[in-house]
C-alpha cells in the first residue's frame, strides 16, 4: 500500500497509527502541503483525492481511499486484530462520537486551507490564526473530557482504539499551537499512554521521512 | 426515543432521515439554536451533549448518543433493514468518504458557531458569512461530484444510503445560502430522487414541528 501523507497532517497521522497497529506495511508518498502552490493541488494527486487533502491510501490493486476515518475503518474491517471499535452498538457509538468531536468538529475547522482563507478574506494575522485554532481545540477538548472514561488506560478501555488514535494526533496540533493543556489532565494521560506504544510512536510527525 | 433537534440543523436532518428510513418512532424535542443565549448551551442540554450541538438521540433506557454520523451508524446496526452502508469494505469506504466530505469538511466549517465567531473576531458582515458558507460548500460539492456514481438513482446504488442522507441535508443549506447548483446537476438529481421518498420528505426542515 502507498500512503499519501504529510508529516504534520493530523489526519494522515491517524492513518499512520492505524496502519502500524494493524501491522500493515506501507510506503509513504510525501505530499508537501506548504510547498509553493501546494502539492495537494497537483492534478495527479487531485485525481486520487478530489478534495485535495491528505491522506489518501492507495491499495495494492490501485484503489484510492480518502478521508482518514473511512480509511481507518476500512483497515479495521479488513485487518480485525486488534479491534479499534467495540462490537456493542452503544459503546461503538460513544467511541465514534468522541472520534467525530475531533475529526469533524475540531480538525476541519482548523485545517490549513481554512486558516489560509482567514488570512485572504479577513486579513487574519499569524496570531489571529493561532488563536482561532486554540479556540476550537479548547471547545473540542472541553467536550471530550466529559465523554471519555476516567477509569481506564485509554479513552474507552484497556486497549487503544478509534478515539485514542484521533486524540493522540490532535494533541500534536494542540502542543504545536500552544493550547493550555492543564485543564485536560485525563486527555494528556491517554495521549501519554498511547505514545508509549510503538505503533503510535512510529507514527508521530517527528518520525516521518518527509519531516522538514 | 427522543431526538433533540433543530429544524434547520442539517446534522439533525440526517438523523431524522435515518430514523424515518428505519421506521423508528421518535419524539422531537426542539433545541432552539438561535434563541437568546442558545438553548444548546442550557445546562440540562449540555449534560446530554457536551459539545453543545444538535442532534442528540436519547434512547428508551436514557442513553444519550451524540454526533449525527455515530447516531446514523448506531441505527444502521440496530435496525439493519434497509441497510445504509454496503457490506463490501471498499465500497463501504467510498460511501463513508463521500459522507465525510460533507459531515467533516463542509458542515462543521459552516456551523452556526463558526460564522458567529467570524462576526465576533473578524467583524464579518452577513454577506461575508454567506460567502464563507458558499465557498466551503462549493469546494465540497466539487469533490463530491467526482466521488459519486453517475449511473445509479442514488449516490452509490439503486437505494439511498449514508452518503445520500448527508447530501440531501447539505443541499438544504446550499439552497438556503444561494450556492449556484448549476455545475452539480448529478448531485441535484440524487437530491431530487431522495426527496421523492417519504422518509426524506418527512424529515425536511419545512416539515418539522419547531419550524419558526
Amino acid at each position: 500500500m502507498r500512503l499519501y501523507s504529510y508529516w504534520r497532517s493530523t489526519a494522515a497521522y491517524r492513518v499512520r497509527i492505524a496502519l502500524n497497529m494493524k501491522s500493515v506495511a506501507y510506503e509513504t508518498v510525501a505530499v508537501d502541503l506548504v510547498a509553493d502552490g501546494g502539492q495537494q493541488h497537483a492534478p495527479d494527486y487531485a485525481a486520487l483525492n478530489p478534495s485535495h487533502l491528505v491522506p489518501t491510501l492507495v491499495l495494492d490493486d490501485g484503489t484510492a481511499l480518502t478521508q482518514s476515518l473511512a480509511i481507518v475503518e476500512y483497515l479495521d474491517i479488513t485487518h480485525p486484530d486488534p479491534a479499534l471499535l467495540p462490537a456493542d452498538p452503544i459503546q461503538r457509538a460513544h467511541v465514534k462520537a468522541a472520534a467525530l468531536v475531533i475529526a469533524a468538529d475540531m480538525h476541519p475547522v482548523n485545517n490549513l486551507r481554512i486558516v489560509q482563507h482567514l488570512g485572504t478574506k479577513f486579513n487574519a494575522t499569524p496570531d489571529d490564526k493561532a488563536e482561532w485554532m486554540r479556540h476550537w481545540m479548547v471547545a473540542g477538548f472541553d467536550a471530550l473530557l466529559q465523554m471519555v472514561r476516567t477509569d481506564t488506560a485509554f479513552a474507552f478501555g484497556e486497549t487503544p482504539g478509534f478515539a485514542d488514535i484521533c486524540l493522540t494526533a490532535q494533541y500534536y496540533n494542540a502542543r504545536r499551537w500552544g493550547v493550555d493543556l492543564a485543564p485536560y489532565a485525563r486527555l494528556t494521560e491517554i495521549e501519554q499512554n498511547c505514545l508509549g506504544l510503538p505503533a503510535f510512536a512510529a507514527a508521530t510527525p517527528e518520525n516521518q521521512p518527509d519531516i522538514t
